[in-house]
């Protein structure tokens, strides 16, 4: 019942985002192309009085941790929140970010088709689920894209996270079945638990950045009011003149 | 013994905040009001000399992290500390930050009431008690959001955090007894262990920031002395021509 | 073996700071009390060509984590290191930073004397020996803070953090025997596995920037780019155009 | 299988490295003196386009951790990674960053030939391997600083890090056969469990900095619009206007 609950929560989440997806994409876009043409990019949005970029490529960060191995690749990297300003001059998180792990087949001797990649943006919780996994723990998330929207139910994506037996590392797992473009289709990759190290120490020093919480950080204090062109308007001498 | 001790010290670090706040608030604005319009501020202070904004909206951060369950939310932000420029030209915390937790109930399906919510202000230590816990490990922390003042006692609030019987996470119950609005509310939100990784990692992250630690860093020296514009004082040239 | 050459490296690294100290204060100021004068600052010096503050107190930031028990009361803060500027061009730490901690007794009911202070300055690697403890584990620390110079031995402080019986906590031990002061005093603090955490977890982030290592950070280049005036020269268009 | 690919990767890691490296310097230089000349940089780069310094000793940091016995001294830094700027405008991770190891021999007593140093640039992953390690763990990684050139083969580094038989800390070896100078050194240093606790929070630190994550940041929203001075592009009031 707790697992359920969590599982709508989970399923909002990436929900709100696809919504917001929706109003730039048409369905037929195909929701494993626009998803993954967002996979590396910085929480860009073209959302009205976001406080990121306007879209334009300039935002672009390329810095996945990406892993190859036999049968298809997997990167990783987060995808930042955008933020709106309110009336009241407060900001507030508008589209939450997420950490978006993009699967893509080998076509070959170390070859891959980066055409045919599909993603997964986990959550914050999916997220604290993930980094919470141990040595014999298995995940499994669901999304669908499309939810609440007329296209509900034609594309259902899982992923599931299960321990090599030998406790050595994960087989990552994207199943993504699209009835609009009839496909059906799985892409598995076996990380070691040398490089699921390297995830979890990325993605827990990226959870409080994909949720915004480096907000919350304090004005340097022991050098601003040093560097007048620095100071901010409540930290001129007439604040202290009141 | 110790544990009376470390009771006091976490009373006595909410008191030091709330004591503040009377300077403020007449307290038949009700405590629970009061403090929860703090909730996911980002440590304003109308205090004179406070380094932080003087309470204007522009200051108002909102990137809480919530989970909604069947009959209540939850919802964790960090409240920053304030600090005050001392005569000799240092500046020092002046009131403490905290990680604010809010509650508030449902009134039906997927509907939550943020009128009726009520909060809970954990010191640095009691956020360490949190993030120390084991799967099975019980904690309950005691506020009296008047204390030392002449409504002391009016208000008890106790927070206590206990695990599923499974281990799968655990159960957050605030109880707040305020006999001057003479009311008696509890509210409980079952967190799942995915949920509570995401508090924990996100703590973690805002614990040294709610302490003003983050203040202690270095200036970025391989790039500063390259941008005269943006050169401290001690940078400048003359500082190697002493 | 192994232990001792560490202590050596320990004891090596404590002398480094206060044979620079030696230079500012005449021994017979007393350890104790300059050592303590630099507890809660920002990494000040007056060493030449420093890349931080003159020794002004504007850079002194006061953000300590405290604890107030029966018989005494503990402190704990980083200090900072301070950097050089290399002929070459680069820039060097120079003084290492260390996490001081200061004990003060209590003289009578939750009344303490800060001019009675004792302090403890831990090395990054005492810092890991602390953060790396057990339930079980103890630890022991020796300075001698006027090592290598004409009052070597004529004050021996050691550290010590032995568990509570009951697994609790620890008990934090500063003792110092002071041959110039003809002094032998004793100072006791029990820290409670909550405000243990609160250390562990502030101390671990403290610990690459008593370092140096939060100097090894990317230019955030995102957004640089986008703001003419906050480009550095090697980011400019004619960096492009070579 | 799972680890051989592991260890392909790690290879092709350290190879795209080196690789670009062979751009800038004749083998004849010895690899063991070029690679160490990047030991203690901040990702610097003399590639074209580079977002960091084009390799003026400007850029260099000087903040590694050291540790001294008695046949050798290791110290442990962070290497930046560079980006470089794409047509359309992103940012994208050029050359990978790295951990570099550096080992160099006691020629008596406390005294170490720097000139005799050998290198060792840990991957992400090897990164990642290192600090996952348990108190009993083993783990050897192989390089070949010349890999995939007409060297290939001619300099082979490997390095073992071996748990004392008491848990109380790891061996760190480094072995180089060294075709090219008809070399064959061998450089042994005890680490003991606080040091390692150092070194595994610090790189822990790093890992995301030389993998480039510390750009997925948010802008500082709070404060950004109160400074116009500082207000990006797509935060002017005309963002609003839209």
């Amino acid at each position: 019942m707790l697992s359920r609950l969590s599982k709508q929560l989970s399923l909002s989440a990436s929900t709100s985002r696809n919504l917001l997806f929706q109003k730039r994409f048409s369905p037929n876009d195909g929701t494993s192309l626009w998803s993954c043409s967002f996979a590396t990019q910085s929480g860009t949005s073209t959302a009205r009085q976001s406080f990121v970029a306007d879209g334009s490529m300039t935002d672009k960060i390329f810095a996945s941790y990406s892993v190859y191995k036999g049968k298809a690749a997997l990167s990783t990297s987060p995808m930042l929140p955008t933020f709106r300003k309110l009336d009241s001059g407060g900001v507030k998180l508008d589209r939450k970010g997420s950490i978006m792990l993009t699967f893509w087949p080998a076509v070959g001797e170390r070859k891959y088709d980066w055409e045919k990649k599909q993603c997964f943006a986990l959550s914050a919780t999916e997220v604290g689920s993930m980094i919470n996994m141990g040595p014999q723990d298995t995940r499994e998330f669901f999304h669908d894209p499309a939810m609440l929207s007329s296209n509900a139910g034609q594309v259902r994506k899982s992923l599931s996270i299960k321990p090599h037996a030998d406790g050595s590392g994960y087989f990552f797992s994207l199943n993504v079945v699209n009835n609009i473009l009839k496909t059906n289709e799985r892409l598995v990759v076996p990380v070691t638990a040398a490089e699921f190290a390297v995830m979890r120490t990325a993605v827990s020093f990226a959870l409080p950045r994909i949720m915004g919480w480096d907000q919350y950080s304090n004005q340097p204090l022991g050098t601003a009011h040093k560097n007048p062109s620095k100071v901010l308007p409540h930290l001129t001498d007439s604040e202290w003149d009141k």
